[in-house]
């Protein structure tokens, strides 16, 4: 399982986090999401299409770039 | 109409200010709820329990005192 790190600003709190979470956890091919607030740091775990990332964070409200 | 304002800690977006004010609204006799995570100014009109204010800005996980 491969797994693509990416950096994400604008993230203040525990709801930033769920709402990034939620939104990159439907993207197709997705196994797992892991997110920080503190750090930025958002890492998903699949097969996935690094647009179809980024456009979800965008839709939860969030700048994201590849790591 | 009476309205009380009250000064909350601890929230940082929009998505703090939506959760202190699902919980607020849900408070017997709260007619309107407004509330500013930059300024942390709640006001809640209606005829309202303060304890039970203060309760609900707790459940959603920040602390008020009235202001």
């Amino acid at each position: 399982m491969s797994a693509t790190t990416y950096t994400v600003t604008g993230m203040t709190c525990g709801h930033c986090e769920a709402a990034v979470r939620e939104e990159v956890g439907q993207v197709a091919g997705v196994e797992s999401v892991e997110v920080s607030a503190d750090t930025g740091v958002l890492t998903v775990s699949g097969q996935v299409d690094d647009a179809a990332v980024l456009a979800a964070v965008d839709e939860a409200g969030y700048q994201a770039t590849r790591a």
